[in-house]
């Protein structure tokens, strides 16, 4: 299979099962809703080393957000209901609660799984916290020295899909990534989705192991062009620079789309010579995206 | 005392030790140093939620960087060595060894403290990792698909002080933010300091305790404005809204710098009223900024 | 009538006929396609001094751009074909054919009126240009030194209008330029239409005339608040700040939407007392939008 | 002569005489400075077919500006005093006039020729305008709308230099850009210059003349890649793309300054090949810059 005179390798990605919340953000100004948004979803790449997975999943206009304010959504994902609940507190309390002018909505009202993390962080009002409705929404005003807080009683988290992924080989390490950059362009107008990584990309593919029994993942070598004298590396000559993509989502359908839109972009940077995608033989995960299937 | 018609209160901001970290991070481009510090630095405002608190506290030329490329300071600050390194072991490992192109430097190669960070990440090379010399560093190369990682083996540490600040109190929201935002720019530009909070600015001052037991902090009622018919609001009526800067440092001169400089900003702003400071009496901190001996 | 506590006089925005037309441009990241975009639409936000009016329309993903990149749409808008016809040259010659992977392709096919600008740009492949086709579109191959530029031969444009607009009238300069940034963002939301001036705000409102015979516009003193002392300034007391948005667009209907999304935004923003609207009674243009009637 | 193993050609870059003048723009935040700067320097690539040649030259902090706000510095260029002039009258006026919070000065106080821009813009101030003095600068106080705007009332200019240069030979178009970008990134950080196309970088280097007689300059045909089977192109066969960086100064030690660290960042970025000048045999221009004298 070929896109664009680049093949895509058949192959699949391991993806596996992680819980997703979505938080809309709300400020005075689109940028003000980012500022927060950042400051909430950074240090959150991976949970080997990150107290959670979080990223930007689109921005919205007014007329998509309960208080008709400029907004972004964020999804901050976690191993299991009780880590994300704990991400929800601290990264809603440190991050949103602190930004100037923002405010915060359960992004997944219709979710079974509610976390009542507004519940919580209210206490921080001292007593002066109020209830109130928003647009049917149960919110609590919690007062602060420049404004009122608005968040929601309640925020919903459903069973998602992390790591799902795919790879591109590249001429050199530019052309890689320039590559990944418009991939992560075109998977950030999926909405349900988002990359993680720095950017978007991810410079350290992994695999499963290492020779160092403390290690869990280390670097993939096969991958890793500088160690073709070392014997270790198996990619073709032409290769010199290998990216990845990696993106959770709330279901199959964002992730096998996100990876569509990505590996369709890729395909369009020149000097993209190969799109692949990491898998472990079934060690990591659960969940397959075999790419030919997925660019149907 | 008054600057441009702004009254500046004679009171103090009151800091507290902790200790902090320079990383050196450059990348291919400007940009790609600024993504992965900006992941680095996520989710760091306060040690009461975050593992760490951290801010981005320069951008730096390529005449100023190992490696001659473009680059970023972060600090990163954490109460106490152990958790600092621990903060520094997750923060470089997940998000900056991960995000394209980047090397991370020691920025503090004179400070007795240091961390063996470069020496740990290293075995993410799988053994493949390979120790170097580049301009008189000690460095490893950490073979990844998208080329070498470079990081140094040790990192350095100080005892430096969180939580100066100061007060911006304005006519409205609108005001205090685009001054609060005026002083974080002109912080931006001293060295040896970050404002560790979302765009720099925190719209949810605190006090101490609360009625709460389990709460360590609460809103700091006196300065709510909404709070005003509940009579616990003390301030002026003209005053409708107040900002926060918080400032992390290396020393009790970057900070007195950056609230000097953040202050006189602030009061080129129309609509600030006053600028004033935050303290506990001396039940949070050990270090006192008070607002007329900083701006003289 | 009010909208969120903010009174909407009952006044009109007084627009006037304009030439439109409307171009694509695609890169190989987001990022290139919108610095190309910002640099041919600079230097332009009044026909009075600039030689057209020019804005960003929206960004487009690659399943929205002929050649599947990602892309921006911008609005190139002169009084008169002829004119029009000599800003596009220009534009599209000095700042997207000079910027680096981008290609430009027409965003109004369907449109009566087409010049031949692709046609004109050729020459600068000095006869080694190509005539090809791509996706059903005539385009040209220029070669360059970084790759060859595609052009579309033919580049439509369309009688528009100009001068649409609302003023904001704000309790203070913070307040109205925040209201004004999210009037902004939300009409970058509506297409068919821009925001010409920087930042898509208008600092210096005009009335037609001058005292002086030479200037054909002057400052609206009646709307400058630190003319009150002379008596000429006729806002209410509480008003300390007025912000003007002017928008261009395709139609009547996309004014329309625009002035009702940038309305709404404005009036969520605390400090903003009253919208209003700029006309000339007749005097500049001859399409008129009723404040009442477009935000029904 | 070779960097970092990228060959330094023994070429030259050639400038011709341009007129400079250079404006501090101040702003309430460094953002609002960077959105005036932005809109004043667009459409401002090459006299060829922009009324100006104009970019951002440096941020400037509080303690840089005559109103200790933040603000920007711009070179606007052109060829005679008098076109810039006109340029500089249209720009401000059109650019910086409406821009919101904006105030103008003079950023060549100590030059000789001075244009009394600033006497000229007060007239749209309908004879509300007035005289004062700021920080010893005679300004004048322009009533608007959204508050006073103050404009210094001369703007000196001096004998500059266009068309420094020096040209990127890549691997491949990614690795062009990428390294063009770092150089941009560079020379942003040297005073005294501008890098005047779309984000820094050429795309469409030029030879002087055309087959078409109607044409004075058309694609560089000698090392544009796609004309290999032409039998035009003179490039080496590893060679895929080649970038230009081209520099505006205010005198040959600015752009001698800037050369060499352009060329330097580039010369970081794997892919880069070579390095090499554009030059006309004197038909362009009286100044010359010798690559390995500028790298001494």
């Amino acid at each position: 299979m070929e896109i664009n005179g680049v093949t895509i390798e058949d192959t699949f990605a391991e993806g596996f099962p992680i819980k997703v919340a979505r938080v809309t953000i709300t400020a005075v100004t689109q940028h003000w809703a980012m500022v927060a948004a950042q400051e909430a979803t950074g240090f959150g790449t991976s949970v080997i080393g990150c107290s959670a997975e979080a990223g930007i999943e689109c921005i919205l206009g007014g007329d998509e957000t309960p208080d008709e304010r400029p907004g972004v959504n964020m999804l901050i994902c976690n191993m299991g209901y009780k880590n994300l609940e704990s991400s929800m507190l601290n990264r809603l309390g440190q991050c949103v609660l602190t930004a100037p002018t923002t405010a915060a909505f359960n992004g997944m009202q219709e979710a079974e799984k509610q976390f009542d993390t507004g519940k919580k962080l209210k206490f921080f009002g001292d007593g002066f916290e109020k209830q109130a409705e928003l647009c049917g929404r149960k919110v609590w005003k919690i007062p602060l020295m420049s404004g009122d807080f608005i968040i929601e009683e309640s925020f919903g988290a459903v069973d998602g899909i992390a790591g799902g992924n795919f790879l591109i080989l590249a001429q050199n390490q530019a052309a890689g990534l320039m590559a990944a950059e418009a991939a992560a362009n075109a998977i950030g107008r999926v909405r349900g989705c988002i990359t993680p990584f720095p950017g978007g990309v991810v410079a350290s593919g992994s695999k499963v192991g290492s020779k160092y029994k403390f290690l869990k993942a280390s670097t993939n070598t096969a991958f890793c062009t500088s160690l073709r004298e070392d014997g270790v590396c198996t990619l073709a000559e032409d290769v010199s620079a290998v990216f990845e993509i990696v993106i959770n989502g709330v279901s199959k359908e964002a992730i096998s789309a996100a990876m569509k839109a990505g590996i369709n972009a890729a395909c369009r940077v020149p000097g993209v010579l190969k799109i692949s995608a990491a898998n472990y033989e079934g060690k990591l995960g659960s969940h397959q995206f075999p790419l030919h299937v997925v660019l149907e």
